[in-house]
């Protein structure tokens, strides 16, 4: 059955130190579901306007993406603009708008109903539960969220957090929501809220896992040309659950896997505009990423 | 022989959200001759003034530390006070009075001068340089330094940095020496200024050590308790050195589990303030730490 994403799919327009891009193929579910696409079938859930280039639909298709739950309606597509600077850790958002997505509803096709591995991308956490009501029995739902939800739906969020498995979202909205400034007792509290895992994404320092007891510290991998980090942290979400849902597995020596797996795809995401640093990977390219991150962190007991 | 650290040792006043201590035991060669000490000798070369507490160096003392070479000269002892916020990444230095330390010329007694493993703390990179040249032969020469030195000292510190083996520096330092922003890319900038290692601290993120085309990521330890950080950095220095001069080798998988024991020492030290995490550990508290970190970054390949 693969996993079930839903998210946004937009039209970014990003600058940075080292060039710029217009109107590029963007959104959390389609970095998701890109990265996603090399482990495992995946379906999307999703809004475009009629606007949408029809090319960025074949490209999804020929990644073998399912695009049947990506409704189109009259209107623009969400647009996002953001400018980052030397420092590729910060951005600053020019522009937000949400077009067809701001009476976005989504519904999850009936045939999707039965999807095992579920990945809520950042939306409005009213969203978010309304597509977890949907999918009647998932084996694993992880989700993500932003500071945006954090401040402004905690309630809801609150409610989304206790009935998913794994969060996944960066250290400030880890801290944010925990309301602790160590990242230690701060995963530990996300925990107490009700998932049995935590993965906080820190971007150039790597990604930290924590569940039950036990953590687990994945390093980064080292990039030297950070091109754009625009739709890393979904196509991290997308590696780590398209290995999970290959293997349909969540013990926990897979879920370390499954968090390296996402930093290999977040790697790959970063060196270009867009999604052109996922566009055209083998799974040679990403296996490599992967022994390369082992004998990255390797030390003799 | 052990291993040789040149640098300050000082009373500090540091004040966190969680208390605060006055006149405290601190300086960089204390921090790291007690870090050092739980590995192999260590003989320490510094200045105090006449005001020095005598249980200070009986402290000293009593872990094993040769303070022949700490030299009392009339006069007060170096002080330096800070204040960290919640974000204990940062401080603010409220007050630095050299003292003593202002007119300080290091001597390395003869009986040293043949030391095999040597620190160089950080302290004006001139002197460093002159330590440098009254050791003989030493077998691995490690260096710290600072922002200070590196805006204002930078063609001395360049001459020394062509002649250490190690450079051990946080992250900012290391951007701010190779004028680049990409850690990696800086990383190698320092590489090719000499040393056949860097070592780049960052904190709560663990460390990266590089050298050759090789690089090592390491974890930091997941401190829930973090009272107070000053004199981290130097304690992980110690962990580190203490570790080489103990197996007297320095081969890359030596040094990989030099910074793991580096990244140990950090974590007692940042738990209690001033040196009261590492005064009265055992052995077994240091290696099952290790034990933990190995645990902590772990997954099948």
């Amino acid at each position: 059955m693969g996993v079930l994403v839903v998210g946004s799919v937009a039209l970014d327009s990003v600058e940075t130190p080292f060039g710029e891009a217009r109107d590029a193929l963007g959104g959390s579910a389609t970095f998701f579901s890109i990265a996603a696409s090399y482990f495992t079938e995946v379906s999307i859930v999703a809004v475009v306007g009629t606007d949408f280039p029809p090319e960025h639909v074949e490209f999804l298709q020929s990644k073998g993406v399912d695009t049947s739950g990506l409704v189109v309606e009259d209107g623009e597509t969400f647009r996002w603009a953001g400018i980052y600077g030397y420092d590729l850790n910060e951005r600053e958002t020019i522009e937000t708008r949400l077009n067809v997505f701001e009476t976005f509803r989504p519904e999850v096709p009936e045939r999707l109903a039965s999807s095992e591995f579920l990945f809520l991308a950042n939306i409005d956490p009213e969203l978010q539960l309304s597509v977890l009501d949907q999918v009647s029995s998932p084996k694993l739902v992880a989700c993500d969220t932003m500071n945006f939800w954090i401040a402004g739906k905690r309630s809801a969020l609150e409610q989304l957090v206790k009935k998913v498995d794994v969060m996944i979202m960066n250290d400030s909205e880890c801290r944010e929501l925990a309301g602790e400034s160590n990242l230690i007792k701060a995963a530990r509290k996300v925990l107490d809220m009700g998932p049995s895992t935590v993965v906080v994404k820190k971007g150039e320092h790597g990604a930290l896992m924590c569940g039950g007891d036990s953590f687990f510290s994945a390093p980064a991998f080292p990039c030297e040309d950070v091109f754009d980090p625009t739709g890393a942290g979904d196509s991290f979400a997308g590696g780590f659950m398209g290995y999970l849902a290959k293997l349909r597995d969540v013990s926990p020596s897979s879920l370390r896997r499954a968090v390296i797996f996402g930093t290999v795809m977040a790697s790959f995401s970063v060196e270009e505009f867009s999604v052109g640093g996922m566009s055209s990977l083998r799974m040679a390219d990403i296996e490599e990423r992967f022994r390369m991150l082992k004998e990255l962190s390797h030390f003799e007991p």
